[in-house]
C-alpha cells in the first residue's frame, strides 16, 4: 500500500535528501515516489508513417526504452496513434504544441500520456475539454518547459533564467490544479547544464510532481552524452527525478544506453553485466584495450547483472578484481583469472578471453 | 597577492559551497585555490622509450592536456625523465610505487610532481630522504589512494568504504605533515561513482589540499566517459576538485576531450567553440544529424569560444538560436541563419553549411 505523505514531509526525506514525488501512472508503468527512475526516448520518424515508427519503437524497446514519445504535428499523425499503440509494448506519449484538437484525438486513440502545455492551447474551454478527456481515460499530462520558448513577459522580468522557467512551469501547473487535475509530470529543460540543474532544484522545492529530467539540445552523441550525464547525474544523485530523456543529435537508439549508463553509474538500476577496466599505462603488459573491447562485446550477449573486471597490471588489478564477480589481472603475456576473489588459474594472453568467458558462463548458468 | 585563509574559513565559502583548497605549484602551473581546474592524463607508452613517450605527450598537449603522468617502473624509466622533460611543454609527473630510489632519481631528473604514497616506501629514513629532495626542488607529492589497494587493517575495520580510503589518505598525509611537508595533492579513487563521490566529499571536509578527481578503472570510452562525467561532475558542481583525470581503457588522447567536455558542461572552462544541437524528432524537416556532424567537424578548426546552435525545427529553434552567437533553425528543405539574435537570411538546405561557416568566420575574424 502506498501512503501519500504531505508535500513538506516528502520533500527531503530518506537519507536526508531524497526528493520523494507523488506517483503518476503512464499506462501500466508507475513513475515517481520510490519507483525506479524510468528511461525514455523520442522517435524521429514521421509519426504518420506507422510502419517506420513502430519499427523504431520496437528497436528502442530492445535497447531498454520504457516510455516512448512521438511528435504529433497534424490530425493524420494523431489518428496514427491507435495503430502504433497496437503494435508496441511500452507506454506511448504524444508531443503536442498549441492544437487542443490533436490532444483530444490522441486521447481518443488511446495514448498513454500527453505532453502539452495547457497555457498554450487557447481558451479555458479548450483546456477544460482536454483535461476532462485525460481525467476520463486516466492519462497524465507532462508540462514541458523549454528555455528556448519561454513567455516574453517572463523573459523581460527574469531573463532566460531558472526562475523564469520555474515560473512558467507553475503557470501551467496552476491551470491544471484549478481544474483539480494532478496527474502531472514536469520537465524544465535548458541547453546548458548549470541552469538546467538550478531550474530542477528550484522546481523540486515548489512541487511534488514527478520530474522528467533532461538537458535539451545537448548536442552530438559525444558532447550530448557528457552534458546529460552531468546534468541528470547531479540531480539523480540528490534524489531529484522520476524519469529521464537523454537528447542527442543522433539516432534515438543511441540515447537509451546513455540513460542506462547514468542509472548504473549511480547504482540506481542495472541492466545486464557491468565491466570495469583500467586505463592502460606504462605498467600494462598485455593488449588491454583490445581485450576490454572484446569482453564488452561478449558481455552484450549476457543479461545477468554480473560485475566483470578487466585489469592490466598487478598494482590495483587483484584488489579491484576481488570486488568483481569475476575478473582478470594481466601480467607479462598472461592473465590471472579470479572468481569471487579466488584465483582460478593463470593462462596465456591468447587464452584470457575464452577462459574468462567460460567462467562467466558458469556463473550465469548458476544464477538462472 | 594570494592570502592564505585558515582552513575552516576556506572550507565552504564563495556562493556558500565552494571548497577552496590551498594552492600547490606543479612546474609553473598553479593548482587549487581559485585557479582553473586543470586537465591531466597519463601515458600508456613504455617510459623508457623516450621517443614514443614524447610523441604521445606532444599529441596530448595539442588536445589540451595540461599535466601529464608517466609510470616509472624501474631505474631506466626514472633516468628517461630528464630527456622527456626537455622535449615537452607541460609539467611531468612520475608515478611510483614502493621504491624510494626511483623517487629520488626522478626528482634529480627534474620531474615536476611525484605520485607516491609515503607509507608504502619503507623506513622513516627513506621517506625523509624523498621529502627532503622534494622540498629542495619545490616539487609536490600526490598521495594516490585507490580502493583496489587499501591496507588490510583498514579493510578489516571498514571494508572497502569511503571511510577506509579517507583514513588511508590521512595516514599518508600525517607522515608528510610530520616532516612539515605540505606541498600535497590527494586523489582517492574508486571504480564506482557513488563511493568515489562520498570519499571525496568526506576528504574535502578533512583537508584543504588540492584534490585530484577521478573514477578509477572506469571502463571503455563509452561507459568510462559517463561514469567520469557524473563522478567528477557532481564534485566540481559542489566546488570540490582542483584537477582531474578521466581514466578510460582507450587511447589516452581520448581522455582529454572528455575532461574538457566536463569543464565546459559546467561552465567552468572553455576551449574552442561550443555547439548546441537539438535531437531530431518528427518535426525535423532537414538532415539535422548530418548537418550537426559537419558543423562539429568544421568547428574543430576554430579556436574562439563561440556558441553555435544547430536546430531542426521552428518550435524551440529560434529561441535557442537567439541565445547563441550564431545559429540555424531548419524548416522544410531550408534553414534560417541567425547572428546575435537577428535573422541574416534564409537559405536552401544545401547552402546551410557553407553560409553558416561564412558567418562564423566573420565573427571569429572580428574577435581576433
Amino acid at each position: 500500500m502506498r501512503v501519500e505523505l504531505p508535500v513538506i514531509v516528502c520533500m527531503f526525506m530518506a537519507k536526508g535528501k531524497k526528493y520523494l514525488s507523488r506517483v503518476v501512472k503512464i499506462g501500466k508503468l508507475k513513475l515517481g515516489g520510490d519507483n525506479p527512475v524510468r528511461v525514455q526516448s523520442m522517435c524521429n520518424t514521421d509519426t504518420r508513417n506507422v510502419k517506420a515508427t513502430v519499427q523504431q519503437i520496437l528497436a528502442m524497446e530492445k535497447e531498454g526504452c520504457e516510455i516512448v514519445r512521438v511528435a504529433v504535428l497534424d490530425m493524420a499523425a494523431a489518428k496514427a496513434i491507435g495503430q502504433i499503440k497496437k503494435k508496441i509494448h511500452i507506454p506511448l506519449v504524444a508531443d503536442i504544441h498549441f492544437d487542443y484538437k490533436l490532444a483530444l484525438e490522441v486521447i481518443q486513440q488511446g495514448v498513454d500520456k500527453v505532453r502539452v502545455n495547457p497555457g498554450n492551447i487557447g481558451s479555458e474551454e479548450k483546456v477544460r475539454s482536454v483535461v476532462a478527456a485525460c481525467k476520463k481515460k486516466k492519462i497524465p499530462i507532462r508540462i514541458g518547459i523549454n528555455a528556448g520558448s519561454l513567455e516574453q513577459d517572463l523573459l523581460n522580468k527574469y531573463g532566460a533564467t531558472p526562475q523564469a522557467a520555474v515560473e512558467s512551469a507553475l503557470r501551467h501547473v496552476r491551470i491544471l490544479e484549478k481544474l483539480n487535475f494532478k496527474d502531472i509530470l514536469i520537465s524544465i529543460k535548458f541547453s546548458d547544464v548549470s541552469r538546467m540543474i538550478a531550474a530542477y532544484r528550484l522546481l523540486a522545492k515548489k512541487v511534488d510532481y514527478p520530474l522528467h529530467l533532461g538537458v535539451t539540445e545537448a548536442g552530438t552523441a559525444f558532447m550530448g552524452s557528457i552534458k546529460s550525464a552531468i546534468g541528470i547525474g547531479v540531480l539523480l544523485e540528490e534524489g531529484i527525478g522520476a524519469t529521464m530523456r537523454v537528447s542527442l543529435t543522433a539516432d534515438p537508439l543511441e540515447e537509451i544506453p546513455v540513460c542506462w549508463a547514468i542509472l548504473r553509474s549511480l547504482d540506481l538500476r542495472r541492466r545486464g553485466p557491468e565491466m570495469i577496466s583500467c586505463p592502460t599505462c606504462g605498467r600494462t603488459q598485455i593488449d588491454l584495450i583490445g581485450l576490454a573491447g572484446c569482453v564488452e562485446k561478449e558481455l552484450k550477449k549476457i543479461k545477468q547483472p554480473i560485475k566483470v573486471a578487466v585489469m592490466g597490471c598487478v598494482v590495483n588489478g587483484p584488489g579491484e578484481a576481488r570486488e568483481a564477480d569475476i575478473g582478470v589481472a594481466g601480467g607479462k603475456g598472461m592473465g590471472a583469472i579470479f572468481v569471487k576473489g579466488q584465483v582460478v588459474r593463470s593462462v596465456k594472453e591468447d587464452q584470457i578471453l575464452p577462459e574468462l568467458m567460460k567462467e562467466i558462463k558458469k556463473i550465469t548458468r548458476k544464477a538462472k
